[in-house]
């Protein structure tokens, strides 16, 4: 678990993308930012109040996490004294970068000098059990794509906001970078061992009040070469009551493989069916999101009504529209 | 790569299914064996000429294979002595042990101190890539089943005997500890990282003869809850032109989930055929293979029959009665 308030740290970010780690946990946990710190150059801005790391400490800020990426992932020169400068003030740091703070010897030096801890929420930290396939109590729900980056981890996280809005029992569960940083806890499931993927996710997923839904952010694709063996894990480690099917409808082919092509929504909601029914043989599929970023308004509501039509099942952009539709969905 | 021959180290063996791994390099790469070494109270025996340390080297051997597992995988302290005395006289050791050899201290400063190698084939030693999906020459063949530990090795083995015997271009592709042990080289793919697991196969299926086939090592099921992900992963790594679908027919239960049945043989096929059409849409279901060792000769016999008529597909035990017919119908 990451000490929380954080203080997101957005260094000399050179524009809004760069800076999405910090946008994803402004957007879900504001409630969790104390500020924003940033250095000369930084052309990113969340919004939240400028501070210094003193303000941040006053202010009751736990963690500084590492909001910004490079091209490489790697930690910049220039960020360095001010994270040094963090430890010795007090701060834990929390980064998902592709290169680890426990890799950085004068960092790690100075955390130890200083009894501080560094989060590398990349790297699985916990001995997870093999799978045991046994049945657990409460409900979940999971997200599956027809492709990678389709916006699996933000329909689950607007399903949360409206159920929490209803005083429903939601909870996200985080198997990404991304999505741990947000929640302070979680399976970086791409980093985890073979064998033991989907005890992983039993782990993350435990035995609950009936009433209570685990929304658990999906990964890759059943469709996806280079991944679809971290999709199925998940599916079996989850197993999943609900299933929303997800789908960016822009891209040309599969995400980083030129020569495949994303799979329709009915074989995405055929196969999905056949495999989460493994684990669990009352597993619905109760809604479809779709990721219409790229598409005028116009065009994203002629979508969603056309794909409604076609597959008989509630459809809609969650961030742009609402997940609602697929809470009453969930509900029914 | 493991240097070969091999000298098979059976230690002190209670009986022969603690030597499984030995029995399988003996039977499957009879001339990599030079000799086997017991210690007292071995009650497992190859059939391999009982050899010193010294008459073993002298045969010509390079390492020193352990061959035999104690219930808990650990370097047993009576075996130590023997391990040591073997790497001061310039073997190499090679295990598939839980524990592993570089864990051992003292094992470690003697092969230093000797320049031997200490091989533990259950832990990746090289950086995979992440799966390109793109498509290779050559063919492969995939064994998937409906369980874990169904005879998927013995039939990719038994085919590549066969193939060999017919002068054809064939290559047992190992995936697993036992696989990598019989041919010096191989992926210990439940202990690779989730997000390198397909790109791990695609590294040990490269580029071939087109007329040369790739008999790829299967691993845990689709239908498996706790290692399903490793499978889908190899099917979709692996890019298979033809699978064998594998059962054991006496099974209670899906191994290790009580809670759990296995799939049927047209389940199988059918969801392995959604499956690796991702990566080869011209993937076939080319025959059965069935683990008939707790069967009488007629059951057999009467089972591999009947199952042939429902599925209209070749259907042997390959162990028992050959892969003749697999083979055939690989090459039509």
């Amino acid at each position: 678990m990451i000490e929380t308030p954080y203080l997101l740290f957005l260094g000399d970010a050179p524009d809004r993308l760069a800076a999405k780690v910090a946008q994803g946990i402004k957007d879900w946990r504001p409630e969790l930012c104390v500020g924003q710190y940033r250095m000369d150059g930084c052309n990113a801005d969340m919004g939240l109040t400028d501070m210094t790391l003193d303000e941040a400490l006053a202010a009751g800020a736990k963690t500084l996490v590492i909001g910004v990426a490079n091209r490489g992932g790697y930690i910049s020169d220039s960020w360095r004294a001010v994270l040094k400068e963090a430890l010795e003030k007090g701060f834990d740091i929390a980064s998902g970068l592709h290169n680890l703070l426990r890799d950085e010897q004068d960092l790690v030096s100075v955390a130890d000098m200083n009894e501080r801890t560094l989060h590398d929420v990349r790297v699985p930290t916990i001995a997870y059990p093999i799978a045991s396939g046994v049945k657990r109590a409460g409900k979940r729900c999971l997200a599956v794509g027809t492709d990678c980056s389709v916006g699996k981890m933000y329909t689950a996280l607007c399903m949360e906001k409206v159920m929490r809005e209803r005083n429903m029992k939601a909870t996200f569960r985080a198997t990404g970078q991304t999505g741990i940083l947000v929640t302070g806890s979680g399976v970086p499931l791409d980093a985890v061992i073979a064998d033991f993927m989907a005890g992983s996710i039993e782990w993350l997923t435990p035995d609950n009040d009936e009433d209570h839904w685990d929304l658990i952010e999906g990964q890759g694709s059943l469709y996806h070469a280079s991944y679809s063996g971290v999709t199925l894990a998940l599916i079996h480690g989850g197993q999943p009551d609900a299933l929303v099917l997800c789908h960016e409808p822009t891209r040309e082919h599969m995400r980083g493989l030129p020569d495949y092509q994303q799979p329709s929504l009915e074989e995405l909601r055929d196969t999905a069916l056949i495999m989460a029914r493994v684990v669990n043989p009352d597993v619905k599929v109760v809604g479809i999101s779709i990721n219409t970023q790229h598409l005028s308004e116009e065009d994203a509501k002629a979508l969603c009504a056309e794909t409604e039509a076609r597959m008989g099942l509630p459809t809609v952009d969650p961030f742009r529209h609402g997940a609602e539709r697929l809470v009453d969905a969930l509900v029914a």
